[in-house]
């Protein structure tokens, strides 16, 4: 799937950031493989980071460096994860962030590093130190800029993923350009979720960081494509803004905005899922709690048999309810009602009668299908974007070989 | 996947069951529909069923008489699930153990009740009463009505899976005569695992809930095909044992048995899991318990990238060390080792040099796919065993339309 969102043009950046993306030699393709963001001062930032165990060298560097108010550049590099690569990683993942630091000017702990692609072989420094010597002469502030570095951190995805937006609020005008590769773990010895939001909104670091974690939970937090979480997830929120922070009923304003943002972003990442047809946008009400709501949808997006059935065309009601009963939280059976694309399936536990043909055809007929699923008269709710399961997604992950 | 298991000869059954099947009409392919196992005297008998909130009507009832010293037939039907069928299907399922009473001559709460095939459709009594008249007519004990038997409960089973079995405990011999059908929630609207062991081996009703509770955790709990727990999932155990229930040392060695018996059943199921082509028997030590071991082999089994990997033969530790990481329990990374076949690929935290197109051609000419992770330096060890999936599982699922 390749939704318009993605191919959407660059218009605003936020002040105070350079981007630049590159070709360094890591992807034998031959395709760009090295990224770099650098602010021109110091920057307020945060991360969320995988909940694997198993964790890349880049992620552990990270979670020790944020969050931070003197955060200067992110060096991202795709093709080659460095993960499963012990000490050795470690230490490649700190020189990537001493030579960065080297140019800039700053401390080597300001520096933040992500990594993408191939897991367990040592990182080529010996192609990334150079790389990164020669992207930093390249940095820009154009949308030109933006593209090239949101497109060298891809691996497998069918296309760039990026939100660039702004917002007025209280008459002052603040930018957000935001990029994303993957989707959960999808391809073959392929990590990883990356992303990068940037803005311009000035934020004190505290409240950065809760809405960094308000947005994950509500975007990136929600969304699956094959529920395999990677060992490389890293998202981080970078801001330039100097001045007075945001506070109050402008934070309100902001804070919404930019769950917005990392929503479109994280729906591309669903979009973009191996092999995928459809998003399904899964509404669950009525639980007991907005977790319980949370917890059943992502069941029902990562049920085979539910991906299946929207990958055909079928409305198949019997296997979104009984995916709602063994997802653990608490329903009322008798109070559970279904409706696909708005057609009512399924009323307070009971089969409704609807014509077949049609609904196929409509669900056949929509990128997006949404799923309202109500489970008792509870005050919870949640939505979550899924991606369904094609004949493409085996092939692809069953043909490949170590 | 046909394997050589499923077609073993039924050479001992246990006596006092006489067994039926036959067919009614409920499936339009004309193929046996309705089952009938009749005990010559009372049965002691238990059942274990779906932990899903939404119950079909038979599993409702079957909840209501077990355990119990005084049943003495089960009734199953396929072809229709009773499922989401309401106060309705409530009391059809009740009149299907009148009718079976009527001739036996025995309480209707004595007799249980099993079906499996589409949900949300009105069971078709009309065909099932009747049926049932005739089935008791033709009750028997050989193989032939075994198998007859056990052939009438299949849906889309590729194949019959039946166990009959015998053992000699203290000079006395025991026989097990046990049959299946279905995978988790394999197919288009067809729902679930149902599976009835007979013995005649003497139990005492306490002693034999906590067998079947034993051997269930080590059987048909430990299996996964596509993790989508059914609405109808029923497993009982009816002994006819008469004199002296079995203790001490002779019930821990029945009981062990009879476990065997059940771990050899639900490895039919997996090797029937639509479009499967390898069996995955995934060994987990080294965890902080059994219950951590045994929740980090599910989410093994359950990742559609480990599942993928091995069906194309593809030697790939990091998702298996990764899906490890994320399933929740504690591990020790840096004690993290991995084998698949007997053959090193991971040890202490660190990829392993191997040959990948002898790893590679190994695991596409095994049927069993024996991967022995380490997570660890505890106590905790499991074994589960899980379908992978293929092209043809999604093609079987997606094609379908309701």
């Amino acid at each position: 799937m390749n939704p318009s969102t993605s191919s959407a043009s660059v218009t605003q950046l936020p002040s105070g950031f350079r981007f630049v993306g590159i070709t360094c030699g890591i992807k034998a393709s031959g395709k760009p493989d090295l990224a770099l963001i650098v602010g021109d001062r110091p920057l307020v930032g945060a991360g969320v980071y995988t909940t694997n165990q198993i964790v890349a060298a880049p992620v552990v560097v990270c979670r020790g460096r944020t969050p931070s108010s003197s955060l200067r550049a992110v060096v991202i590099n795709s093709g080659n994860a460095n993960a499963c690569t012990g000490d050795a990683g470690l230490r490649a993942a700190e020189s990537m962030t001493e030579r960065v630091a080297a140019h800039v000017g700053c401390r080597h702990e300001d520096v933040l590093v992500m990594s993408t692609g191939v897991i367990g072989r040592p990182l080529p420094l010996d192609k990334i130190l150079p790389g990164i010597d020669s992207a930093y002469e390249r940095l820009g502030v154009g949308s030109e800029s933006f593209v090239g570095c949101s497109t060298a951190i891809m691996t497998t995805d069918a296309f760039r993923k990026s939100v660039t937006a702004e917002v007025t609020i209280e008459g002052q005008q603040y930018r957000v350009a935001a990029m994303a590769k993957g989707a959960g773990m999808i391809a073959p010895n392929m990590a990883t979720m990356l992303a990068v939001v940037t803005t311009d909104a000035p934020l004190a670091q505290d409240d950065l960081v809760e809405l960094l974690r308000h947005s994950a939970d509500h975007s990136f937090n929600r969304v699956s494509v094959d529920g395999h979480t990677s060992t490389n997830d890293t998202l981080l929120l970078l801001s330039s803004g100097a001045g007075q922070p945001l506070a109050g009923e402008a934070l309100t304003q902001f804070r919404d905005f930019l769950r917005q943002a990392c929503i479109d972003l994280a729906k591309q990442l669903v979009a973009d899922g191996e092999g995928a047809t459809h998003i399904m946008e899964i509404r669950v009400s009525g639980a007991a709690s907005n977790d319980d709501a949370n917890r059943i949808a992502q069941v029902i997006g990562e049920s085979p048999l539910v991906k299946t059935a929207i990958t055909g065309g079928d409305p198949n009601w019997g296997r979104i309810v009984s995916a709602a009963g063994y997802a653990g939280p608490r329903i009322q059976p008798e109070r559970t009602s279904l409706r696909i694309l708005d057609m009512p399936l399924y009323r307070d536990g009971t089969p409704l009668a609807f014509d077949a043909a049609k609904a196929s055809n409509l669900i056949k007929s929509s990128p997006t299908v949404v799923i309202d699923l109500v489970v008792g008269d509870g005050p919870g709710r949640a939505t979550r974007w899924a991606s369904d399961i094609t004949v493409e997604y085996v092939r692809f992950n069953s043909e490949y070989t170590t």
